[in-house]
C-alpha cells in the first residue's frame, strides 16, 4: 500500500507540498539541476529517437514527448527525480497497439491512445485509484519487464539485419526473419552489431575501469551512462562519410522536419475509442506500477516516500499533453531517473531544463541525426534491454514459492507469445487467483472447553472437554465466497458423523467478513441442521460483522442463539457439563 | 468447497460407488424411474426444439442431444436426479459463440463447440479441478442466470413478432427490433401471445387451483408442470388447421428429417479451435457450476453429497458424446431435474428411459411437430425464462453488501450489453478483485507487554509496557503482495516517527503465508531499519513460514534473530524493562 497517511489536510496544503522545493530554491541548487539535465538530455537525444523507432512511429515524434509532457510532471507530478519521457516497455505496447491499423492513420491513432491513457490515469487519480498498484505483485512486474525486454531485443532484430518485419510475438518475428535473413543488409548488420558490442563493453566494463584509475565511482559510473551519445556521434560520422546510405543501401533515420511539436486536438471517433480503449487500459496501468515502482525506489533511497495518487495525476497530464502534442504514451523512464538521481538532481527543474534542451535539439539539431543509422538505433534499445532482462529474479521465485513462481512464468511467457498486452492482465488475475485457492480450506478445528478455565483449544490437539449434543466448530478465517461451500460441507460431515449432535456452536473470534454467498450458506446450514433436529448458533462474532448479519434476515430464521462469548454460549447449552470426558493430561502450549 | 473428503479409496471403489444403485434394484424402483421419465420427456420434447431455436440450429439437434449424452451422463454422472440436454442459458451461450460463423458452418461448429467443452470438462475432472466451483460466487451465479434469462426473452421476441433480428446484446436486438416491427405478422402475434399468456397462468395459477380441489400438493404441481406438451398440441393443431403457414405466413417448425441423429467425428481445423476455444471453456465453467448447484441442492434435499469432480466427468463424457452425435452443448437442466426429483425419479434409469422415449420421438413423432409455430415455442422459452428471473435476490444482494452487489450487477449488465460470455468472466474476475482489495490494509497495531505477565497487547487499546527503543508491531494477516507494500509504508512511517527506535520485532502469530513479494518487502524493510541503524527481527513465527524463509536469503541479511516467542525476544532485546511507562490503570477486555 503506497502512502495514502500522508495526505494533506486540504488543497491549499497540496499545492504548498508540492510545490515545497521553490522555497529555499536558489543557485546552488540550481547548478545541481542544470548539470543533472545536461547528463539526461544526452541520454535521452538518441533514446528518443530509438524508442520512437520502436512504437513504429516517425523520430521526431520521439523529442516531441521529451519537451511539453515533461513541463507538465514537473508541475503535477509527485516524485522530484522522476524522468518522464519515451520509454522501452510502453513503445513497445504502443507498436504492438497501434500495429493492426491503416500505415496512415499510426500517427494520429498513437495521440489518441496517449490522449486516453492520460485521461484514465487523471480518472484514477482523481478517484484515488492509487490502491489499484498493490493488486500487481513484484513477480508479475518482473516477469513483465523481462518478457518484454526479450520481446524487444527480437524486435529490433530486424534493423540490425536490415530487413522488414513485423509481428507482436516471438513466433510472428521469429518466421519473419527467419524468411528474410537471407537478404540481410551487409552495412546494417556491420554497424548494427558493432554498436551493440561497444555499448556493451562501454556498460559492462568502463564504470569499473576507471575506477581502477582511481576515478570516483560515482563519476565512473556517470561517465559510462553518457558514453551512447559519443557512439552515436561516431556512427553519424562513419554514415555521413562514407555516405553509407546511398552507397550501401544502409536505412537511416533521414531528414527529421525540424521546428517545435504541432498542437493539435486529435478528433475522437467511436471506432477509435472503442479499438484503442482496452491497450490504453493496459498501458495505464504498465505506465503507473512502473513510474510509481522506480520512484518508490529512489524515494526510499533518499529516506522519503510518495503518493501514488498524485503520481497517477502527474503521470496523467503529462500523457494528455504528449496526446496534444503528436505524442505518443509515455512513463517515468527507469534508466535515466536513475542517472538524474545519480548525477544530484534535486527537484523538478531538472525537468523543465531538459524539456528546453530537446526544444532546441527539436529546432536545431534535427539536421544532425540524418545520417544516423537505424542499426546504430536498434542496437541502443538491445543494450537498454540487455539491461532489463532479469531471469535470475524470475527464478530466486520459482525457488521460493511456486505459486508465485507459475505466475511468473505464465506472465512471461504470455508477454513472449500472446503479446505484450496480455502478459499484465493474465499475471494479475493469476494472482489472484491462486491466492485464493490458497484459502479454499481454511482451518476449522472442533474445539473443547479447557477443563476448570474458560478457554476453548483444538480437540484434535489438546486435552479437552467436549460432549456428543453440543458440538463447537472455530472458524479460523473470514467466510466468503470461496471457502463457503467448504463450511457447509464440513457441517454435512458433523450432521452424518454425530448423530446425538442437538446444538452446533460456530466460534467466530476470525472472521472479519460474511458475504452474501457465505450468508447464504449460513442459511443453508441453518436449513440442514434444522431437518437433523439440531439449532445453529455462534459465539464471538465481531460487532461489524453481527451488524451486517441484522440487515439480513438469517437472524429471523435462525434456529439457535447468538452468544457473546463461547464461555456463555456453553453455560446456556450444556448446564451439565460432562465431567466424565475429561483426561487428566492437561498441557497447553 | 464440494465433498473432496468423501473421495473414495481406490479406482474400484469409484466404480462400485458410483453404480450402489444397481445392487438391490427392482420393480418397484423401476416403477417410480418410469413414471418420472415419462414426465421428464413431455417435459423435454417441447424444449429441445425451443432450445435448438434459440441457439440458432435446426430443430432436430435438440432431439439428438437429448438421446445418447444421457445415457453418457447415466455411466459416467455422479448425481442421480439430474437430467442433462439442451437449456436454455447454454443454448443462448452456443448462439452467441456461433453467431459469427457463416450460416453454412454453423451446425458442424456447434458440434466442435461440444467436443471442446467436453474435453475441457473431462481434462478438468481428471485434474481434479472441481474446486474451480468455488470462484464463482453465488451472487454471480444469480445476477448471470437473470441477466441471461433476460436476454434470452429479448432475443424471442422476434419469433412472437414473426420478424427477423440478430444480436448478441440487448443493444442490438432492440435496435433491429425497433426497426422490423412494423412488419410484424399477425398470426405470429397472436399464437405467440396466446401461448404466452396461457403458459403463465398454467404456471402460476394451476397448481394453487388444483390443490384449492384437494389435489395433493406434489401431483398439482406435477401436472402443471407437464401442461406444456397439451398448450403445444394444441396449437398444432389450430396451425395445421387453419393451414396457418401458408394461410398467414406464419413460421412453423417445418419437416423434421426423422432417425436417429449421426455419428459423425468433426474433424477440428486450427481457426475453429482458436475461434471456439475461449467461448468452449466459458461454456465448460458455466454448464458445471449451474449443474453442480443444481444437483447439490437435490443431493441436500435428500440429505446426500456430490461430487464436484465426479460431475466433472459426467458432463464431459456427455458434452463429448453430443459433439459426436451432431449435437451442440448441454448440461444438468434445473426445470427437468428438479420435475424429475418431483416425481419420484430414483436412479440414473430414468435418463437412460427419457433417451429411449426420445430415440422413438425422433424416429416416429417428427411429422406430427411439423405444423408446431415459431412462436409457441418461443413462448415456451420466454415463460420458462421469467422463471429464472430473479431480481430479488440481486436486490438482497445489494443489501446485505455493497462488494457483493457491485459485482453482481456489474455481471448482469455485462451479460445484456457485452453479451452472454463476458458475464462470468467479469463476475469472477471481479469478485477476486473486491475480495482481496477488503484485505489490502490489515490490521498491524503496536504491542506491548502486559505488565507481570508474557502476554503482549495492543498499545492503543490497553495500557501495556512499552518503550522507546524497542517496537514490536504484530501482523493481523497473512502477508502477500497485496498487503506487503501496506506494511513497507507502517514501518517507513513507524521509522520516522520513531528517531530513538533500535530494534524492530514483527510478531507473526497469524502471519500463515509470506509470498515472494512480501519477501522483497522484507528485505526492503530490512534495508531500510539498517540504514537508520535498527535491527529488524521477528517472533512467533509458525514453523511452516519459517521453513519456506530458510529457502530465501532474507536471514543472510538479517539484520536481527528470529526469537521462537515474542516473550523471549523482549528478554532478549530489553534486558531493563523500562517501568516508568506503566500506567496503574489496567483493564483488560
Amino acid at each position: 500500500m503506497v502512502d495514502q497517511t500522508h495526505s494533506p489536510k486540504s488543497k491549499t496544503n497540496l499545492f504548498l507540498e508540492q510545490w515545497g522545493w521553490l522555497k529555499g530554491y536558489n543557485g546552488a541548487i540550481f547548478a545541481d539541476d542544470l548539470v543533472a539535465a545536461i547528463i539526461v538530455t544526452i541520454l535521452l537525444v538518441p533514446q528518443s529517437l530509438a524508442y520512437a523507432l520502436l512504437a513504429g512511429l516517425p523520430p521526431q515524434v520521439g523529442i516531441y514527448v521529451s519537451i511539453f509532457p515533461l513541463i507538465a510532471y514537473a508541475i503535477f507530478g509527485s516524485s522530484r527525480v522522476i524522468n518522464v519521457g519515451p520509454t522501452a516497455v510502453i513503445s513497445l505496447m504502443t507498436a504492438a497497439a497501434i500495429a493492426g491499423l491503416p500505415e496512415g492513420t499510426r500517427l494520429l491513432s498513437a495521440a489518441i491512445l496517449a490522449l486516453l491513457t492520460g485521461g484514465i490515469l487523471l480518472i484514477g487519480g482523481l478517484l484515488k485509484c492509487g490502491f489499484i498498484m498493490n493488486f500487481v505483485s513484484r513477480p508479475v512486474v518482473s516477469a513483465y519487464i523481462t518478457g518484454a525486454a526479450l520481446l524487444i531485443v527480437f524486435s529490433q532484430l530486424k534493423h540490425v539485419l536490415g530487413v522488414e518485419a513485423s509481428g507482436n510475438t516471438v513466433f510472428a518475428l521469429f518466421g519473419e526473419l527467419k524468411v528474410n535473413a537471407k537478404n540481410a543488409n551487409i552495412a546494417a548488420v556491420l554497424t548494427g552489431s558493432a554498436a551493440i558490442i561497444i555499448l556493451w563493453s562501454v556498460r559492462r566494463y568502463l564504470a569499473f575501469g576507471l575506477v581502477r584509475l582511481h576515478v570516483r565511482s560515482r563519476t565512473a559510473k556517470l561517465i559510462a551512462r553518457t558514453t551512447p551519445i559519443i557512439v552515436v556521434i561516431g556512427f553519424i560520422l562513419l554514415s555521413a562519410g562514407l555516405n553509407l546510405s546511398q552507397t550501401h543501401n544502409l536505412r537511416v533515420v533521414g531528414t527529421i522536419p525540424s521546428g517545435l511539436p504541432p498542437f493539435v486536438f486529435p478528433r475522437l471517433g467511436f471506432a477509435e475509442f472503442q479499438s484503442l480503449l482496452v491497450p490504453a487500459i493496459v498501458i495505464a496501468i504498465v505506465a503507473f506500477v512502473d513510474s510509481t515502482s522506480t520512484a518508490q525506489e529512489l524515494a526510499s533511497r533518499a529516506r522519503g516516500r510518495i503518493d501514488a495518487n498524485k503520481e497517477l495525476l502527474g503521470l496523467g497530464a503529462s500523457n494528455l499533453v504528449a496526446g496534444l502534442t503528436g505524442g505518443y504514451p509515455i512513463n517515468g523512464s527507469m534508466s535515466r531517473s536513475a542517472v538524474n538521481f545519480a548525477a544530484g538532481g534535486k527537484t523538478p527543474v531538472v525537468g523543465i531544463v531538459v524539456a528546453i534542451f530537446m526544444a532546441l535539439t527539436a529546432l536545431f539539431l534535427t539536421p544532425i541525426l540524418k545520417a544516423l543509422p537505424l542499426s546504430v538505433l536498434a542496437a541502443l534499445i538491445i543494450v537498454a534491454c540487455f539491461g532489463l532482462l532479469d531471469f535470475k529474479s524470475l527464478w530466486r521465485t520459482w525457488v521460493y514459492s511456486r505459486s508465485d513462481g507459475i505466475t511468473a512464468v505464465a506472465t512471461f511467457l504470455a508477454v513472449l507469445f500472446l503479446g505484450v498486452q496480455w502478459g499484465v492482465l493474465i499475471g494479475v488475475v493469476l494472482a489472484m487467483a491462486l491466492h485464493i485457492k490458497g484459502t479454499l480450506q481454511p482451518h476449522m478445528p472442533l474445539v473443547g472447553r479447557f477443563p476448570g478455565t474458560e478457554h476453548y483449544r483444538d480437540a484434535d490437539r489438546f486435552n479437552v472437554e467436549t460432549n456428543d449434543h453440543v458440538k463447537t466448530l472455530r472458524i479460523d478465517e473470514s467466510l466468503y465466497y470461496a471457502n463457503a461451500r467448504y463450511l457447509e460441507d464440513k457441517v454435512a460431515k458433523l450432521i452424518v458423523d454425530n448423530p446425538n449432535m442437538t446444538d452446533l456452536v460456530l466460534m467466530c473470534t476470525a472472521v472479519n467478513r460474511i458475504d452474501a454467498s457465505a450468508l447464504s450458506s449460513l442459511h443453508e446450514i441453518n436449513k440442514r441442521l434444522k431437518r437433523s433436529e439440531a439449532r445453529l448458533h455462534f459465539s464471538d462474532m465481531q460487532s461489524r460483522v453481527k451488524e451486517r448479519l441484522y440487515r439480513s434476515d438469517l437472524l429471523e430464521n435462525l434456529t439457535g442463539e447468538i452468544f457473546l462469548s463461547q464461555h456463555e454460549a456453553m453455560k446456556a447449552l450444556e448446564p451439565e457439563p460432562d465431567w466424565s470426558q475429561l483426561s487428566d493430561h492437561m498441557d497447553i502450549h
